[in-house]
């Protein structure tokens, strides 16, 4: 049975790692930073050293490209992503891009003669520096100029990054691609958390993938003086927002679980020692994999907000950052993957992905489906983010045999 | 009776409120910076036009004169000072340091004769930009080459500050004063709180400060994704910190009142929509007029940050920031308060001082206390801090009639 080469994909993640490392183990390479943009670089040289096409598209998606004889096929994508958060881990996205271009090898040295076209593709931005799934968003067709007007970040940011890379605002609205050109995608992914791990098996088949909405919430309140202002007569935006912090967790946890709820970022202004918060930023993401549940979070967040600024006498302004829908993965890509487990002697589950992926973009026009391997103790977005070299080398394989049991079926 | 020039008073309030003047209407002072030194500028020249005597110490200090014949004699020293909180308000610290010059032209203009030297000052960063009272503590000999080493700020922004304003480390050091010199320190402050306004009162007599402890907490999780890893799992470090924000506040409100606590700065890491925060900075500050309670909040508040953290699952690192004993009034500066504010016809009430002020300082090495005029709405340190211009004026008098009762007393 085909196998993909173990040893060049391990030292083609140690190569990777080393683009961004970060003292503690990880990789800082947010979308379009320098680390970045060296690291596409390192993707190119690598596709090219495989004697492989490359391509790079207006949104900066690079792919690597195995032909077959008829240029009228259809392609099989596969792949996911280079960059990482701020101070993230080696295998997120890195994992699956890897995997793909290591499969296009296989199949190359293999000498294989599918009737597909393969592509192993390095989509741009998916941790979303600037823009969420920027590139497979763009490729499906799914983002506006009015949306690139306003990234996460900023728009000099932004522009700066563009810039850096190469890339235009016109360049990334001119990626999208025919649906009727993709017979299927397929993304290895690690799982980020520890349902394989617990259950000890191998591989985490993903039937849908969560929606995602953002918020920006600003609790306003009056700065004061922090010794003469008495403590009943204070209108402390921080108190609003933590107590927002605590009573959100705490719905969900009761009445949409399994749905998440984060506030990962926080600002108090003016902020010093004696002058008690006049005024609260605080960011708010909730994720379920179920669109009506999701609709019923945002029914019971936000009022949750405004009640509690009420209690401390202050004033609420929220305002969307970003909203992405749950996404059901295609059943006969994700029959394909078990088939490929299944042949591999490998175990596996059927799973909901808690994460965003590209997976969810590309689903918008093309069936595709994803496959997980364990994270070690479902560490994820952290420098320590680990998968043990047989899952890597386990998920690649169901990767390969995945991708030809959908060319095969075509 | 001798009265002060109303006019120019309030004039000199509105000249010195365009230095750093900020859109909301307040002041952006802060020691050191560039409006700081313009300010000080300013008031240099407001002395000289005076026709009195400018003086500078090593600290920054800055002082106009008027000496009387005996040159042994002591000095009634009188101030406050110029800088102001980040986007602070026009009064605090002004109205001290320009009532305290108008006193002394007051006093030059009549042309009395007094067996003691007058000194108006404005003391150097009672904010704390860099060193809470830094000024007004290097007189009194309370600040050591250890403490400049750690600025509230930090050392490469205290060191450009210094530079700004022409100082060195080793001259604030060299700025502590013979105590023998000193026959007594009154300040006229706003009271940045609501008693005098509630009670309809003109003066309040300050009988004593309350000591300030502030604090850095530092709640340390796990950084990890925001959707994979499932909440009941989470080492959210903003959810420690949220909770000791919440109980510190009921703590210190039902067994510390009239006790204050305040957390004016957070910070989130690693700071993204989609990572579970690792590790929140938390500033903590508390106030009490009384050493043994403020004792007895330490006790308890740190004590509450620890099991907070554990039930979290988190760690707490606790580092001191500054810490400022409270300190008694002079009961005979009181009186020559009290007596002038009876003399004016004028109504007043003894008060604590929840605000740290530069008079605690200087109370180290010379009899001192304070007055205090109503705030309006007792907002302070906020661009919308107030005070009308009759208490702006009734202010200045009681200081001028204390300052000439404790001189005519000697």
């Amino acid at each position: 049975m085909l196998t993909i080469n173990s040893q060049r994909l391990l030292d083609n993640l140690t190569a990777l790692a080393a683009i961004g490392a970060t003292p503690e183990g990880g990789v800082n390479r947010p979308a379009l930073s320098a680390p970045d943009v060296e690291a596409r670089a390192w993707f190119r040289a690598q596709i090219e050293a495989a004697g492989l096409h490359d391509k790079e598209d207006g949104a900066g998606n690079l792919s690597a490209l195995l032909p077959c004889d008829t240029p009228d096929a259809q392609t099989v994508l596969f792949g996911s992503h280079l960059d990482s958060v701020p101070h993230g881990g080696r295998f997120d996205g890195a994992l699956g891009s890897l995997a793909a271009l290591e499969v296009l090898r296989t199949v190359k040295e293999a000498g294989l003669h599918l009737p597909v076209h393969l592509e192993a593709v390095a989509f741009t931005d998916e941790e979303g520096a600037h823009i969420s799934l920027m590139g497979s968003r763009a490729i499906a067709g799914d983002l506006s100029a009015e949306e690139l007007a306003h990234p996460h970040s900023s728009a000099a940011a932004f522009d700066a990054g563009l810039l850096r890379a190469g890339l235009t605002r016109e360049g990334i609205l001119s990626a999208r691609r025919d649906p009727a050109s993709l017979a299927g995608y397929v993304e290895l992914h690690i799982e980020q958390g520890t349902r394989l791990e617990e259950a000890s098996t191998d591989i985490g088949v993903v039937t849908a993938i969560v929606g995602i909405r953002s918020w920006w919430l600003r609790f306003n309140g009056q700065a004061a003086h922090a010794g003469t202002m008495p403590l009943p007569k204070r209108q402390d935006a921080l108190w609003g927002a933590a107590d927002f912090i605590l009573q959100a967790k705490e719905l969900v946890m009761k009445q949409f679980a399994p749905g998440t709820v984060n506030c990962g970022m926080i600002e108090a202004a003016p902020g010093a020692f004696n002058i008690v918060p006049g005024e609260v930023r605080l960011s708010l993401e909730f994720r379920h994999g179920d669109l009506a549940t999701l609709d019923a979070m945002q029914a019971a967040l936000l009022p949750l907000a405004e009640s509690v600024a009420h209690k401390y006498g202050l004033s609420v302004e929220i305002q969307p950052a970003s909203h992405t829908a749950p996404a059901l993965m295609d059943e006969a890509v994700v029959q394909a993957i078990k088939g490929a487990a299944d042949a591999l002697g490998l175990s596996h589950t059927r799973l909901l992905s808690f994460a965003g992926h590209d997976a969810q973009a590309v689903r918008l026009i093309a069936p595709g489906a994803m496959l997980f391997v364990p994270s070690v103790a479902g560490i994820s977005h952290n420098p320590h983010e680990f998968t043990r070299n047989k899952d890597v080398v386990n998920g690649a394989n169901v990767l390969l045999h995945a991708v030809l049991a959908l060319a095969e079926e075509l």
